[in-house]
């Protein structure tokens, strides 16, 4: 065979390089390909033909690179689009130039999008070039796997930050409302997963039309009976006509997605407006949930690798293409026996849908999560990888996108 | 001898409750008091006899104390003046009913204020009730002391944030800066940690008036240079006159202070607004720098649980009163012979004093600080305990103001 390539897309996570070093990795137990590239600044620095060999990172290297956060290869944000069909040509005449066979993205349902477009029209044009997805992303909103390389540790993350804020905030005795903000703009994943610290009292989730009145309410009963009120709410928090808490602030980041921010800082205002409490405490999470390696879930970061082993392994076989390697959704949430196992599915099947947090393990009233849910989340923040540390912070690689 | 009391105040911190471990600890190795009382909610709670025994705390139980952030005796901002006796009598009626010698105080300069006048007021009375001071503060502003417990581990857990969402920015090409904020209201030193990292382009202190020109200046150039620019910016930064540049949002805290927040907002929108670039991202390390015990210093832990030990010991002599115990200011910042000194000093030492960052350790057009400086944060950050870890996240003890 000849070369394969690895790209990165979309928002990065803690764990989006764990599977950038399992491809590399599979490649060094099974040299099934004589080189591994990395593209740099994803689609789009592969589009410009900026690539970089990775073929033989060192055993430590691979170690740190798969506890640097955010992507090593750097990333866009540009999307690949079906019409634009000379983006196409150029991508297989990029592959053509460097003898690559295989181009292994990994991304979220935008690039899933990309693998399943690109595979097809290269069938459509009797080229044998190749397209393999794997999967990450914070949100957790990707069907139809189980759930997400990404998505595990900024639910440490987070989970970590909101019982250490909520201790902080139970320290006092002032009225006043703690309001944590996760990152979350369709699908409540991250911020519903913040309900295994026992420490939310109300839960604000974009799967629920938000509904000011019957809210106050909430934080009028919880503060009569704890004297205190823990808020988390993912950014994505709308009202029944679909406009955002935080619309005053709403951007457009050019994908067609609002840029959201501040529906803690808007529920605040409303529950000081109401005159129920003069005073609230805001904790915006913003990137820190997806970019911290020091929070890093071993299960995450073992899954994140594995699939980018599991990816290559597949490839090996020359009529995978226009596939995405996951992790099989659980029917079984009996958390001790929690095994992951892997598959590959069409990408057509990824691509553009969101898969949002199931209505049905949403309490009324903002009340958090059912049992399930948190059957579902337990297993998935377990564990904390043996971190190299140096000079107070656990050590990276210089992403390869910046040298 | 009776019985001591221990009490927690002002802002908690990631240690505090390993000062308070510390002095339960040593008197169950010296068993000077018969009781180790905690008072909840801070002085407040001592002026109305709230006092939780502490003295039996298991092995287990004083181990998962010292990974508990937060005040896990609750505090309070109410702060004793030497010009209201009536509640220094209160105090010293409450320690007579409930045979207490000695008060341990954890706190901030206010707090050792506190001591500073209890011990006055008791000497001038003739009352031989007693009064240690044990410091803390993420803001490292007190003098005279090297630092102080809670600092170091909100730099841990700052420096950690600051790599990995300056790797999350470094991923994208798109041109924007980023901000990030840490606490720090007159004094840098949190802030200015953060240059430890090496991803610090530009630094913004209270220490230094703000020169928005000069600033602006500076981006451009470091934008023209490395086509971006991390920013780090400490709250309580100002104008010349004196003006918070989170002055729009500025309000009061009852403590005669300001109540921050919004800094890194307010100059992503004086970058957007010079048309230097059109976008910004700001992250706000708030409150969860100082209550993250997953980002624990191992330096700080020991040194804080130390000081409780230390302030217990010494006040088994009993002329030992109006002092607070503390780390050795260093001399010699070579790094690789810090070995922390313990003393004792006068309360009023450290009372109402603050501590700035040293002005001979900023470099010229925020960027960054001196390698002295870096020398002087470097052996802080050192080392991570280990933390037992249960559902995902470090167990905690439950607050004994909430039991």
């Amino acid at each position: 065979m000849g070369n394969c390539l690895v790209a990165q897309s979309g928002g990065p996570t803690a764990v989006i390089n764990a599977s950038l070093a399992g491809v590399i990795r599979a490649n060094q137990l099974n040299p099934v390909y004589d080189k591994v590239y990395g593209g740099l600044q994803g689609i789009e620095g592969v589009l410009e033909g900026k690539l970089y060999d990775l073929t033989n990172l060192t055993g430590r290297e691979i170690d740190i690179l798969k506890q640097t956060p955010s992507s090593a290869l750097g990333t866009c944000r540009y999307k690949l689009s079906r019409e634009k069909t000379e983006d196409f040509q150029r991508i297989l005449q990029v592959m053509e130039e460097n003898d690559i066979d295989v181009l292994f993205y990994i991304g979220g349902n935008d690039s899933m999008d990309t693998v399943d477009a690109l595979s097809e029209y290269a069938a459509a044009n009797g080229v044998s070039r190749r397209f393999v997805g794997i999967p990450k992303t914070v949100d957790n909103d990707l069907v139809p796997v189980d759930h997400c390389p990404g998505f595990a540790s900024a639910a440490k993350f987070a989970n970590q930050v909101v019982h250490g804020t909520f201790l902080d905030y139970s320290a006092f005795t002032r009225p006043e409302v703690f309001v944590l903000e996760t990152m979350g703009r369709d699908a409540g994943w991250l911020a519903a997963s913040t309900c295994l610290t026992g420490d939310v009292d109300l839960l604000v989730l974009p799967e629920v039309a938000f509904d000011q009145e019957l809210f106050l309410d909430q934080v009028r009963q919880v503060l009569e009976e704890k004297g205190q009120c823990y808020i988390v709410t993912s950014e994505g928090a709308r009202y029944e006509d679909g406009s955002y808490l935080s619309a005053g602030k709403a951007l457009n980041d050019g994908f067609g997605h609002a840029q959201l921010g501040g529906a803690a800082a808007a529920l605040k205002e409303i529950v000081i407006a109401s005159g129920i409490v003069p005073r609230g405490l805001v904790q915006d999470l913003s990137r820190a949930a997806r970019s911290s390696n020091f929070a890093q879930s071993a299960v995450d970061v073992a899954e994140a690798f594995e699939l980018g082993m599991s990816a290559h392994m597949r490839s090996a076989n020359p009529a995978f293409t226009g596939k995405v390697v996951g992790v099989v959704p659980r029917t079984d949430f009996s958390t001790d026996e929690y095994n992951a196992q892997f598959y590959a599915e069409d990408a057509s099947k990824f691509a553009n849908f969101v898969r949002h947090f199931p209505l049905e393990w949403i309490l009324p009233n903002y009340r958090g999560v059912t049992e399930e849910a948190l059957n579902y989340f337990r297993p998935l923040v377990e564990g904390e990888p043996k971190l190299i540390y140096e000079n107070g912070i656990p050590v990276t690689l210089q992403p390869f996108n910046r040298r």
